[in-house]
């Protein structure tokens, strides 16, 4: 199963991401029914990055990192490079020579379930990696993964070309077939929640904006004036 | 035992808390005799937030995060909002939309022993948060808590009311019996730091300025010259 | 085996350490053969420090900083202090007051296999810690440890006198008798990846500037064009 | 806060704790409403024990045994020495020793959130210990915690003379004055489980024994007969 | 996406499914190219239990087993139900009354990557759970997930009808598309290793057996005959 | 630094070395001073197993066995293989073809900072391993460690040659040079708990056994006869 390489993926046109980056992690993985999240431990190398692109996908072997370079040449701009080791590991396969290289290429960032070095490069360079971990620890160069397979990353199942969201909230793979579907949630859920926000804003709550009150009491949610009054409830 | 909300709760005048705040985590633990401090897996969203406020404490059930929407309306000007689930959860109970509101209402932060998303937009609108993870999660409203009773979060003990004292070294939670006594200690505390450091500047060391160097000789504190000296003695 | 001091240790000049310095972590250990680079939960305390030094080395008691104490006055200009509890601990063994002391002795930072505190503070003045976890929890001063004999840091052994290089990497240790062989073979790496550089920048890739493809291909690499070319591949 | 030692606890008869042993954690917890449990990462040092006892509460400061010593002579027949040390720490402060000299006092067994030894010995001596390692690291005899206060335990406040029901599942605190409750709701629950299993035996599922079968499709539960079925429904 | 459930799958014969039990995880997994491990972290509730069987794919929401008492009526002989939170949980999602009902219908047991509880009544009536817990913490009934869906479990993708091969080792799908591939495969595997069994039984190592010795020795291993030849060796 | 085998290293006697596997890791490790237990991660795959034996040391790349294959011939009678991978990892390194030739050989058990796997054919032919971690996940076979140089294993250095003991309690490294003293001192260790075994059976406590009792009031310990008694302490 290793050493295939796939060249060629069917991307999507980058205006049609970008409103998805605008939105953020958080608000498109809410307005897509909250799947295609990734794993917590998954976490930016530097604050403040935010990104959106296509998924190539690579697998590594544990402490080899062969396969990106394989997948390098096939980059393109606006690419998302995710990156996924066969068995768990956090060396350091990615550092700023790849970064440079990449971010010639126009690629995005990185997300990589494992480990990442040369941080420091990395940030004044401007080019993201969501890690598992910051290690120095080098890898070789002697055992192949794949390049654009299906894969399964911290968590959550990529197929070369979908939708990576990444910042500071983590990372959202949005399934190719589903962009437009979730771009437009998206707005949506942005409008209601500028509308919720305004509401907030004038001093109404959630348990009004979202008509919870109600529900609650008809469960029993039932309010004490004070801890003494809890207490003496209690007594009787 | 969910759905009880306790409305009104013993507060602490704001400006008999603003010491605790000034003194910071480290020192009113210290000052206090070593109690009250959560784990070290809390963690803040940004760095270089302050705070002190009085506790409201919600528990809340896993991946439902209902009873913080109980919670706001009964929240005032300095409180800061405890929450813990009922059992281990890191989903993104807190987001952007509630810190808004409970910015709005004058509460300092929120200590979340679970997960917290918006990270971006909270630091921007100054809202501070300790929390276990960053996670996008969103959660579901069915299931409720409860509110203003005691509860256990990140290890320690929170009666509502008690003073939460929180910045870059963690959490601290102060009986609210004892805040007088924790700002007098700090304050204590303080002054002999302060003169110590003047010691400390001076070029004295710890041994000395503690009075521990001949406890330790007596207790068996033994110098070598250099590695070859102990080498040779331990020959002998 | 507790309570022994060498008050002297061997030291390497300092201007023999500082291209180490320069290199950086991740550099150095690619350069010296991948050794001695500590685990990967050492974190700084702050970002962007960056530091060499000799290795004083101090062992402590789960929950007990008098070691620490014992050896600030051993400590030189350009000293690193590693710190190793005998037994798994994350109190707070260290914070402003040793920072401020050491800071005055020119020592160059701290590795602590435990809990920092006073974080704001020792970022203020400068002062890099490296350690596992940030920790208001104070210690105790009952029982002694070593100061400068070789310890197990994070995963590696550490002899007095070694140099350490940390920075938003992680932390290296290089053994004394190696200094000069990882400058050089540090500053040839730093030559070697700056020609790599040049030919990344010109849109040359890793497989052809490390003489990877035909290596590969021997191995059984091999391309498809597309999704559809490898399934209907795999089907014959 | 340290030393303090309080010699009497008021203690529940053996006979009326009797039945939370044979019910057990996960019935007990279920018939209490979920309260109580400590976290999971407590484990028996062997399989298949199951014990019944009042809380004895002691703290411990890291890698400290000392308080254990002072508890000893005051514990009983159906004691449960609970033991938490004030910050984080597996060192083993529990061996051999100690269980032969609580076994021949009565006492039931150990809940430790830190490391025990000699588990070998331990279990030939039918002595059980719910701890969060099992580490040889010894302690030292220098700082005292405290003898029967109140602590916080794997996430749970205790009482001393809190019944603690421990067996494969995990630990559970019953606060003493709900002991009887705890009795009878367990027995309820018992009689009610046993019914419910009948039914299950009898080939019906919880959708029906439990009612949920019309909630959940009044909330939108839809059945597809095949894979086909989804598919082609989605496209609709 | 909750709430949807398909109710027939495509199943394999069980005596198709048979010899990859027979092999056990480490073989098959072997045998396939070395793909489809769950992770390290799920373990059995009890040693000795060797599984096959065909999926039946659960996802749950956090804290809340509503969809495995949708999943129960749809299981048949020789089933195995994988079990995926949609968000990190270890709440006590099955229990003894599940594992009854489960064993009359011939499942063979579950995959669960959150807690399991009544492990004494689960081993007692011999039906085996791979679990990341042991924990008593109930769920609700209140949020379905999907039955039948592709889901990851433990960091493995999972179709509906899947086999999984579980035992001491750890837990393993196989796709349903490559089962046979896997028996034979595991075949040759088991017919080789009995061979190579026979090779180290007469004396032979692997270094040999595998035909590694002169690519090694190429590839610059070098032996001394001691300590002392490797040291005076390093001073050349 | 990788492809170095040294041939032959210094053993211990098999006879002057099985005082210390009776004796047990807890016993030699207090005997000896408290130095070289390895991490609490290190469980043995199965209950019950002790050995003791001279360490080989073997370093891993990670996900590569490569070194054990070439460390096997060098083994003899009495040791015990010592695994380091090179960065951490846990995948199956070794399994039931490796354990039967190295039971065949005589060596007495294997300590592997990574995974294992066959775990019930190696308890079947009573092959003990203390691991990390159990994974089925294999391991390639390209590129190389070293054998029987220095390595820190679970956090301790290991010469070749050192004595290793292990048993449910975990695993200690005892230096060459000290295996006789470490044999006398857990004799005189056993000897002295045998006595205070027999002062606790007759009903004495440490704090007299020990001599504790003076010491801690002097300390300030202080006895209160029963939470009313401290209550009312307080507030005077």
């Amino acid at each position: 199963m290793s050493g295939i390489v796939v060249r060629n993926i069917e991307r999507s046109a980058l205006d049609r991401l970008a409103p998805l980056g605008e939105a953020g992690v958080a608000t498109v993985h809410e307005a897509l029914g909250r799947i295609g999240l990734m794993a917590s431990y998954l976490r930016p190398i530097y604050p403040g990055a935010s990104i959106v692109g296509n998924a190539v996908t690579v697998t590594v072997a544990p402490g080899d990192n062969t396969t990106i370079h394989v997948a390098v040449e096939l980059c393109q701009e606006g690419d998302v490079i995710v990156i996924a080791p066969t068995s768990p590991c956090e060396d350091g396969y990615f550092g700023d020579l790849f970064g440079g290289a990449l971010n010639a290429r126009g690629v995005r960032g990185v997300i990589l379930e494992a480990g990442c070095r040369d941080v420091r490069s990395l940030k004044e360079m401007g080019f993201p990696v969501w890690s598992k971990a910051v290690f120095a620890q080098g890898t070789v160069k002697e055992t192949m993964g794949d390049v654009n397979l299906p894969l399964v990353c911290a968590g959550q199942r990529v197929e070369p070309g979908d939708a990576i969201v990444a910042d500071d909230d983590g990372v959202l793979v949005v399934p190719r077939a589903r962009i437009d579907e979730a771009r437009d949630a998206a707005a949506a859920r942005i409008e209601k929640e500028e509308r919720n926000r305004l509401r907030f804003a004038s001093g109404e709550v959630g348990l009004d904006v979202y008509g919870m009150r109600e529900r609650l009491i008809a469960k029993g949610l039932t309010y004490y004036d004070d801890a003494g009054a809890y207490a003496n409830r209690k007594r009787t």
